[in-house]
């Protein structure tokens, strides 16, 4: 076991789309080009089946509010609501503990 | 804001299949449905593509070890290993806030 383990934060969105997937594509990968960009940033996982799993991964909340609040992804959030997702929550959580194998 | 919110935890499995992937499937879902029947399970998501992601929700830490324990649970977690991923990553997280739209 790793004693020096840094807890860190995880962002789990999960979402449901629309039947209006139109510009999404486009601004999902905007948004994940951007999202690596900005400070406190670790890394990202995603899958789409019924539903969407997106988790991203943060050095601490500040960052997280950060990008929540970034101009560029506040246009993508609302996009989001308005046309590409039916439904989505939005998990902060912190990373307490972590094995691989 | 939801000033009684309760934390909880999550299991994030993030995971790549190998290309042996007899017995999969059916052991997915029965271990899906075990997860369900445990003592202090919330709620469980799951999508894959390249990577698959699994997010199941507990009410205690002391939850999500005893799932991990469960005599089924580890004869699947074996399999799995030597037969259906090439790579996991568990991440043992603390719910602490949440938003949906």
């Amino acid at each position: 076991m790793n004693t020096e383990f840094q807890p860190y934060y995880a962002v789990i969105f999960t979402s449901k789309q629309s039947n209006t997937l139109e510009g999404y594509a486009e601004m999902a990968q905007q948004m994940e080009q951007l999202a690596k960009e900005q400070p406190g940033f670790l890394g990202m996982d995603s899958a789409r089946n019924d539903i969407g799993i997106t988790v991203s991964y943060w050095d601490s909340l500040d960052s997280i509010q950060k990008w929540k609040q970034h101009s560029e992804h506040l246009v993508a959030q609302r996009k989001g609501k308005t046309h590409w997702y039916s439904w989505y929550n939005v998990k902060i959580c912190k990373v307490e503990r972590e094995y691989e194998f």
